[in-house]
Order: C-alpha cells, then sequence, then structure tokens
C-alpha cells in the first residue's frame, strides 16, 4: 500500500485549513493589530508520544531493501506528520531487544530513537533527556528490519518534554520559542510538569507531547483538564 | 534462611534509634514546648516503590505451602516494613502475566497488589488510584506461587502517591494527617506532584512514595533536590 493510498481524513484536512486561517491571522497579528489576541481561542492538545524513531533515507534502505519507502498508518496531529506501517526491533546492550517499535514519517536527515526512562531502563541504556535532534554523544543502538540491520553510534535519546506553538497561539500565551513553561494536568493524579519546551513555528498546531512514563505518572487519559502557563 | 537470620544493617538500627528520639521530641512538642519545632530539621527521602502486594496469612500458605512464612530480603526504609524473599506471578484477564512480584512483610489483613499505570495497561486491568487498604470495588487477578493459586476478587490498585510523615515531621511542615500537598522534584525532569497524601504516624519515618512511572516521569533518581510544600 503506498502513501498516497490513504486519504487525508476530513478531521487532518479540517486541521490544516484551521492552520492556514491561524496563520494568516498570527500574520496580521504582527503586522501590528494586537487587538486581536483577544479574539483568538489557543486549542490546547496535549498527546502522549510513545516510543518510536525517526529513519534516514539511507537506514531506511538498510533495513526495509532497496526502493523502500515510509507508507502511512496513521496521521498524527501536526500537518504532514505520520505514524508509518513500518516497524523495527530495537536491540540495546546485553542482547535486550523492544520489537515493534514504530517509524514516524517523512524521513529525516539523522536518525533518531526516542523512547521513555522505563524503556531505557528495560532495554539497558542510559538515554539521556534531549530535544529533538540534539544527539551529539548520545548512547547508540541497533536496529533491526525485515532486510537488514543498522548499527548506530548515537542517537538514543529520553524526548525533552515540549510545546509545539503556532505563532498565534504563542501570542496568544505570550511565550517566546526556546521558552520553559509549566503544564498542569487534573484529574486524580495532578502533576504540573515543569521546564516543558516551547517551540514555535508557523507549520505548528497547539500540542504538547510528553512521554509515556510522563502521560502514566499523571493519568492523562483520565485527566479532568489541562493548563499551560510561564 | 528464616527472617530472623539476616541481621538488621547498622544503618536500619540507626534509622530506628532516630526514629524513638523524634518520637519522644514530639512528645515533648506536643507536651508544650513549641520553641523545640524551630530546632527539628525534617529528613526528606523519596522512594519508588516498585510493584508489589501485600498478602494474609492464609493467601500466604495458599501460595507457598503449608508452614509458609515470609522471610526478609531487603529491610525497607520504614521500621519493620521488608521486602520478602518470595515472589509470585500475577495474571490478568487475557492471560497476560507479570512474573517475580515480590511480597512485602508483614503480612497484612487484606491481599492487596499495587502495580504502576504501565504495569495495569501490560496486565490488561483497569486498576483505579487508591490510598492503601481501600480496595473495596476495585478489580482482582490471579495470584500464581509455587505451591499454588490465589484467585482474588478484588485488591489490584495504583497506590495513591502518599508521605508518611512522624508526628515532629507533621509539626515542623504544619501538615496534618489526610491533608494533601506537593512534592516538586527538580533535575532534568522537574516536576511537582500535587494531591501527595499525608499519612501521619509515631512509627513512620518522614518518606514520600511514589510509583514507578511517578519515578521514572520526573527522572527521580538522577534529582538534584526534593521539596515538600502545602
Amino acid at each position: 500500500m503506498s502513501r498516497a493510498s490513504i486519504p487525508m481524513p476530513r478531521e487532518q484536512l479540517e486541521r490544516i485549513v484551521r492552520q492556514v486561517v491561524r496563520q494568516r491571522f498570527a500574520e496580521r497579528l504582527a503586522a501590528g493589530e494586537p487587538q486581536l489576541a483577544a479574539a483568538y481561542e489557543p486549542n490546547l492538545v496535549v498527546n502522549i508520544s510513545a516510543r518510536h524513531l525517526h529513519v534516514t533515507p539511507e537506514n531506511l534502505v538498510r533495513l526495509f531493501g532497496p526502493g523502500a519507502e515510509l507508507t502511512v498508518y496513521r496521521w498524527l496531529y501536526q500537518p504532514g506528520e505520520f505514524a508509518a506501517e513500518q516497524t523495527v526491533t530495537i536491540l540495546g546492550p546485553r542482547r535486550r531487544v523492544i520489537e515493534h517499535v514504530r517509524i514516524l514519517g517523512p524521513v529525516r536527515r539523522a536518525t533518531q530513537v526516542e523512547i521513555s526512562h522505563t524503556d531505557a531502563i528495560a532495554l539497558g541504556i542510559d538515554a539521556p533527556v534531549r530535544r529533538s535532534g540534539r544527539i551529539d554523544g548520545t548512547p547508540g543502538c541497533v536496529l533491526i528490519g525485515p532486510a537488514g540491520v543498522v548499527e548506530l553510534s548515537q542517537g538514543v535519546i529520553r524526548a525533552e518534554r515540549h510545546v509545539h506553538l503556532g505563532p498565534a497561539d504563542a501570542a496568544a500565551y505570550g511565550f517566546a520559542d526556546g521558552q520553559r513553561v509549566r503544564l498542569r494536568v487534573l484529574g486524580d493524579c495532578p502533576t504540573t510538569f515543569e521546564g516543558v519546551l516551547c517551540r514555535v513555528d508557523p507549520r505548528f498546531l497547539l500540542e504538547v507531547h510528553l512521554d509515556t512514563d510522563e502521560g502514566n505518572a499523571c493519568n492523562l487519559v483520565a485527566a479532568t483538564g489541562v493548563e499551560l502557563s510561564a
């Protein structure tokens, strides 16, 4: 099944349309119509990123064979991002493995494996907390695909908790790119995650990414409310 | 190996002596020497409770055979509490299992299984967040020991985050039994756990119990500081 054969769901299309509207809005805001900020209602979404990896085109071919391309299993909340049908096995030192780890598409310039602290303990890999893309000096692992094996010398991280914001979202909250903010999750395990990294980009929808340990610690699926604050 | 054959480590003995001193201190404080409060320095300890269970004497015999007694594997921080050498297998619906789940001693009046949210997902058991002992209406599971099987009709919980305090600790913080407080954990995954239940008892040493999800979410083992506040 090719990627193009899975139509983008209506929900995803609507999100992209809203994103275009928001982007237009942000441009008008930046052009000096600050009274618009009061009218904008950010739509805060908090999602759990389960363990996954990003791969380079070269590593994709090594793992899945010549001509391999990522195909869509499920579209993600951020426009253009998707969980691929392709999964790999991660092999850590001492021959411990985690199977069925999903690749997220599209392909990237560096291969990067994002696992929780619980996964890191299970694999026996001392994965540092890093923002996406900052993998210098991180541990490696072995990736096993149906067509071959990739020995990574680095790239295994615990992704730092972060929030994606469009410019209009950032303006509404008064947050800047790179700022650290707090996410409060209400419910039966109320928790405030501090040091949440703001990543502002015109392509982004407002979405916090926690890992499974964080999501389970606060029982996110049963949360009664979520709040972002400086 | 009998329980008596494991000597209490020096560290544990020292803690108990300190506890007696603190207890004496709390009595003087209660008797009207409030100037003492300023002199008292609470020693805050935060520990992760890995999955475990408490058992009744009847269930212990069913699992480990006639005459079975819990024997000490490791003394815990709270005086008299210990991780036993005995472990069981937990069997959930859909035949999923977790092996090597340790019993904590001494035996209790009700059998209770305490697991993380991650464990609950793995087992397929919808374990509610409950304080220890409040197991009415909770799900059950099957326990498998070397000598037999116990079918629990209830008792599987996710233990609510809590803090054990002696009376002197409670006085120093100004906390009352049953009060909800906050634990802030500093480090590379800074997190504030809210709704931490205070349990005040003269037998207790000051200690917060988090589960593995909470401990992993805040990277407790690498924490640079911990703070309790109202």
